[in-house]
């Protein structure tokens, strides 16, 4: 815990325990703030998935994120805890019994659970059943992902024995959401009028600010999504959660400008949707790496992780012909390997050097590599078979006419801006 | 305080003292960042209630509700804090003076009156004049919620002597704001074209992205409205205040879900509004009881009331037809008296079992119910008189031309959206 | 630090040291939540600036919020902080390498320089070039505020010696981004259709609604931008930094309030943006005293600020015909000044007076006036300067066509809203 600690007597002085009691109290106080920030994330990731598709569905979309955190929050207390955090012979799978965890940590790990489930909603939007999505969220949040999660934050996992790192979840969290909404996006199919006659076209979202802002909230949210996973504050864990956020911001914010530059040049100017993936990229650049990177390392993985997803997307929407709505295999999923892999060329632990380019040698990069190639054949399978199984028997898809007038009239029976029908009602009187 | 400073010396040793003193500290630090949490509400409701009501109107709950931090943080300040905390001699009303709080008390305790107020602006929205919303807003703030919350809250209150229990106000604060919201709609009379020729007619909001990003930051909020009612940090508080952050969040999740099925079974649809409403009914549920309830208690308080908000809503409509435009008295109100008696159901006091189905006995939910209707009746009649006085003397509501035009631009000179009018402009110059 | 360490023996204690540590961590943990605040208030600085102009550039607002927060973060850890905290011989100038800062103090500071550059953004909206922009930025973050930052905070400054007291940055922030904002509005000109044969015309916002959410997101994180100027947490200085949220909180409500009323009676009706204004202008009004007034001073701070800001916006439009798009020089130069001179008038150090008006003489005013004058002169000069020598080579403003159809398309390649078009796209389909 504290360096001040081990100064003590080895009978623990009064003031020792006090140290210790107040440690422990700061520690909590730390994780709960940092979870009510992550909880805000969801704000975030409805403003960015609502405001980059198109209005007709803006109704779903907020109603698939508000199931994420109502699902998630019930389904990581009843069991996905337990699968996580539970306990092991074998460092695969993990079990403790039904409503294991509590206070602070089960809060600060719950969030964690629904962003996982979140990243899928917006690279399907516009064309998913809900009951559909609905299916998935509980199957994500109370098996996906906390069972892989377990293989290195359970602290007995097979990963965590081999010494892979994922400080914050580059791919615990984000590679499993974005190699899920990869999948989703394949299986699901592209929505009508994305891909004509070998024409790539665009569907623009709807309100730029509002993505803006869900960016901003994003930003904010992830301060405590890479700080809190100190899981503690006092003496070194203070100084070291400060650090992480310090350099998550660094990230954060040299990503934001790969992406704005690399637009400027590759389209010929600044482009807003893809400098608001660009911060996304560049936190998600070091969410794996937060606890194990210099600040100069930082700005390097999230300027990098910045110019990759503006390329990522391109691919995988002009190349491979996938209808991501949003991007999210991009900013999740492909970044996620880089903000993993990244620990392996430039990662240090404490000031040795333990990546391929500051004297580690290529041990740790090949842990990396073979962790996040873990996360996404794990996340590739299981959403293969849920979304093939989902496929087969209730369809994922809803028909032509109902995606031509939008999802939420038929869905959800209303519509997010019904001012126009309002001013007719008007007229009438 | 902690339970550590019972295992020192009757003569408090140094480390004693400094226990205290740092126990003091994180207690300070959690009240101010829980206020700084409530302030943030505030937003929250402008959107909530601007988005579930017409855009012509928009400015004008924009205007109630900076009415509302501004007013209640002066009348508070003023006099709130004494009249509800101050000395007493009879357990119903306190005074010690003008400007009697200080730090980070004072501040978390306006943000509660602050709340208190604004739940009143959304029920009303529409049709009532600015002028008299100022006035009952001082009321409110200044008279009504602080006397009423130290039968309770002061500590010393009949209330408290009775043994009720409202952790964090859903009562005192919620239901407060509902009845008084349900007083002003009734005396306010529904807005024109709700109720015509027998038949309800639906007036939709203008903005249900703009709702949704209001109801995640409510929830953000209420972490820190019931969390702070902990007012202290360590030891046995910090556990105690994020078990409270925990169940909150549970409740609010179950009281989503419960609207989203209900809304499913009932209209056929998952609907938006509801589900809305139902997060936030999970949130009110829980309020009184979030420091008195296991996670499974609180999750059935937050399922429940999320089903309950649902018909609460279409009886106050359909069949008592009183317009509340946005169910402000439903899901403060209706809800705030479930969320104080559910403590007489299942409640618990550490170990113990208080509530009727766990072995506690009809005691606790005789008082609950008492208190709750005491609540209700204070709330009822001071709103009575102050909104009776004030249609007397000034009138209530604007004139039906205003009305049908839109409150903003007779009482605040503008518009919310006033692009139409500058592509005009544009198109002139 | 705390009182209760001066109660120890002069050899510290063991728990003298256990209560120093914790104090240090307590502090660690305050400034970095501080400057979570802080950071949020780029996103509230871009949904004033968008909504209080024009949808055609909301775009190009957006891209420069993002930029100052991105390129803030890079300069200010580069070399701003040096600039501004190094060491200095002669209390002007500051150096100590690059990459000075670390932690929590430097991701504080950070938000700080961030927030000074995004001020100016507004002011000149809706015809600069973002190139120019851009070098501008960098130049603000990284040469203007940090120099001139370091006479007052670096400790050893020629301000600081003098007695200047500015606890949070009414001039060294605020003022110093309302200067250079005015200078920007003036060499880059008005808007066309701004002043057109003699006559003043409005050119209003388009979407007030976002303004007012984003006014609520500045309050709250100004929260932590007056409160985290305490830089420590514990003993007197959890007590201090608590009262100086609350008397923030106050200042904001009365200027609020102060511009409600202002408008009310000037114009004949309560003004939503005036009022935005006033809260601002409220809060800016505090800044620099909030470590230095009671609550009584601070409300009288915020209420003279919420009414000098109308004036003021008025003043520098229609009189000195100056067109500064959103009120930035005025909320944040003009009132950066009053905030900044009120401490001579009522301010307190401790229980001692130290304004004209409560026995301190003139002594503090002319200090405070004298640094106001400094900071004013120093951002005038310098934005001048660089603006001038923008001006001459690469040019501010952007082409009448351009300004005309809206910066988002020829500078960004996108719009803020592609409803419309996105519909003209499904009708052909």
């Amino acid at each position: 815990m504290s360096l001040l600690l081990t100064l003590f007597q080895e009978t623990p002085s009064e003031a020792a325990k006090v140290l210790e009691q107040v440690n422990g109290d700061m520690g909590m106080l730390w994780m709960l703030l940092s979870g009510i920030l992550v909880f805000f994330m969801q704000a975030g990731f409805t403003l960015v998935e609502s405001g980059m598709t198109r209005s007709k569905n803006a109704v779903n979309i907020a109603m698939k994120n508000l199931l994420d955190i109502c699902v998630g929050s019930i389904s990581f207390w009843l069991i996905g805890y337990s699968l996580m955090y539970g306990d092991t012979s074998n460092g695969w799978f993990f079990w403790s019994g039904l409503f294991q965890g509590e206070g602070a940590d089960l809060f600060f790990q719950t969030m964690f659970a629904a962003t996982a489930a979140t990243i899928v909603s917006g690279a399907i939007a516009g064309r998913t059943k809900y009951t559909t999505y609905i299916i998935f969220s509980v199957v994500i949040t109370a098996f996906i992902y906390p069972i892989s999660g377990g293989w290195q934050w359970q602290g007995e996992g097979w990963l965590t024995k081999l010494g892979f790192i994922d400080f914050a979840g580059s791919s615990i969290v984000h590679s499993v959401g974005g190699w899920a909404a990869l999948v989703g996006a394949i299986m699901v199919g592209p929505r009508i009028g994305k891909f004509v006659n070998g024409k790539v076209l665009p569907i623009p979202g709807h309100n730029q600010i509002l993505a803006t802002l869900g960016v901003f909230i994003l930003w904010l949210g992830w301060f405590g999504f890479n700080g809190g996973s100190q899981l503690a504050w006092g003496g070194a864990d203070a100084v070291g959660a400060s650090n992480v956020v310090l350099i998550t911001n660094l990230a954060a914010a040299a990503g934001g400008l790969g992406a704005l530059i690399t637009t400027w040049i590759w389209y010929g100017k600044p482009n807003l949707a893809q400098t608001l993936n660009g911060a996304l990229a560049g936190l998600v650049s070091i969410t794996a790496g937060c606890g194990n990177m210099t600040d100069i390392g930082a700005f390097f993985a999230g300027l990098i992780g910045g110019i990759i997803v503006v390329f990522s997307i391109e691919i995988i929407e002009k190349k491979l012909k996938i209808d991501d709505a949003i991007g999210a295999a991009s900013v999740h999923g492909v970044v996620g390997v880089w903000g993993t892999v990244v620990i392996g060329l430039w990662g240090i632990n404490g000031d040795t050097g333990i990546g391929l380019f500051n004297g580690g040698g290529a041990s740790q990069l090949g842990v990396q590599a073979l962790g996040a190639l873990a996360y996404a054949v794990w996340a590739v399978v299981l959403s293969f078979i849920v979304f093939g199984i989902l496929k087969a028997t209730m369809g994922l898809r809803v028909s032509k006419e109902v995606e031509i007038e939008g999802l939420d009239i038929s869905e959800h029976g209303s519509i997010a801006y019904p001012g126009k029908r309002v001013r007719e009602i008007d007229e009438d009187r």
